[in-house]
């Protein structure tokens, strides 16, 4: 008799809830997004979508339709009724007994959480503090996967180290971006980031970073940097969905000027959020 | 209110089914292993069990006790009765509103089920093709982590082209192993397979054969190779717990030798076979 077991219990592998062989469990196999709403509006919707989008065409989940994505996502921001809000949603091929190749007629499971989100005022006021982690990530982090192990490990490294986020580098010594975020430098009065390649995300809030710094006439360089670069840096920040822009004010030993925010991160925090209104 | 939502039925965040904020899901964040029985009787527990261990410690899972671990998997082998038993089993880190970092309160999530292993005598008789692919994979492929993406998508591109398994090839066009085996060539008598280091998993199985080699005083090389390499060897084969040793007669559009089977595969199947009576 096949059979299953959960914690310490046996039972029949037919009795099995579905859930238990979910391909996100066994392999990681689906995409997921974050989104938030400022102040009752959603922020990004469509970017978040047509990333998921790609996402999904990227690792060939099929036969998704968005405008029910869409639709889901409202109905249940909806519900929820609250004004600062995260939205998660993630999407996996399905459940199968367990085999890397899946067939073509699987039911993609849609998951979706609207959960309230915290006050960053503290670290965007201060400033955090970052440390760096070898990126141990796979080769196509432009795909917005539920493969996200190497980034959990970074991220509780920095932890452990009192830090609120890793940056992440690579085997050359260059920086790719945080854990969980983009990551971005001032120097010289220019804004220096990694450019877009499959080593990291095409993250929507870099994308509107960047808008700002144009609007500013900040000149943007899209290159890589090592961790020495942006110790000597004028200003460092990272940029995420649920914080947007917050001021890193320490890097690995190294205190960032002089050790305050400084004013091109302010200046393009307070742009930022004129796109959100 | 805060709201999950699944599929497209919403309901209060606190009543979600903890499964669903499993961190297995969230970032594919456990380990596993695959065990098998030949004739009723476990191969190379031990071995796997080591393993896993090295798997949890690598990721930072604490407390689980392998004792407890054993014991499990021989009780739901026991119950399942199964002469030739494919035994999967994952510990995940355990189930939590999701953030990256974790709290060393979780309590992980195991989950094993024991089924009948497919027969494989026809693969093992004719042989089988393989085509290359990336290596997209992490730079932790040492630890058996659910982080299976990559892979997968590998071995779907394989199934597309009429092969059985994807062989990966990493940027500086070497290959490291299969998506879901080790990868050997006969070379001049000679054994050759990729070294263990952080861009391969430590296969049992490749161990046995390494161990079944020496057994047959055939020399053992361990050093990556190219595809063109593979092409031009006068045997190819790759080993998985699930099949042990399965001759590869055709690479990408190559075939090799004479698109047979040879004599090295054949006597080392068979010592490997004396290892599991």
């Amino acid at each position: 008799m096949q059979v299953a077991m959960i914690a310490d219990k046996i039972i029949p592998l037919e009795q099995l809830d579905p859930i238990y062989l979910d391909r996100g469990f066994y392999f990681g196999d689906g995409v997921y997004e974050v989104i938030r709403s400022y102040n009752g509006k959603i922020f990004a919707l469509e970017d978040h979508l047509q990333r998921f989008a790609n996402s999904l065409n990227a690792i060939g989940i099929e036969g998704v339709k968005i405008e029910a994505v869409r639709s889901s996502i409202l109905k249940a921001f909806d519900r929820a009724s609250i004004s600062n809000a995260k939205i998660y949603f993630h999407l996996t091929r399905g459940a199968a007994p367990r085999s890397h190749t899946w067939s073509d007629n699987l039911q993609p499971n849609f998951f979706l959480t609207v959960t309230e989100l915290g006050d960053h005022s503290q670290a965007k006021t201060n400033g955090i503090s970052v440390s760096t982690f070898p990126d141990w990530r796979w080769k196509r982090c432009d795909i917005k996967s539920l493969n996200l192990l190497a980034n959990v490990l970074a991220r509780q490294d920095a932890t452990k180290k009192g830090c609120e986020e890793a940056i992440l580098v690579d085997e050359n010594n260059l920086i790719t971006e945080g854990a969980g975020s983009s990551f971005f430098t001032i120097i010289a009065d220019s804004l220096q980031t990694t450019p877009l390649t499959g080593n990291i995300l095409p993250s929507i809030t870099r994308k509107y970073v960047l808008e700002a710094a144009k609007a500013l006439s900040i000149q943007i360089i899209e290159e890589s940097l090592s961790p020495d670069h942006a110790k000597s840096a004028d200003e460092l920040f990272i940029a995420v969905t649920t914080r947007d822009i917050v001021p890193v004010v320490k890097f690995d030993d190294a205190v960032i000027a002089d050790g305050k925010p400084g004013p091109y991160t302010r200046t393009l925090s307070e742009r930022f959020r004129e796109f959100t209104v």
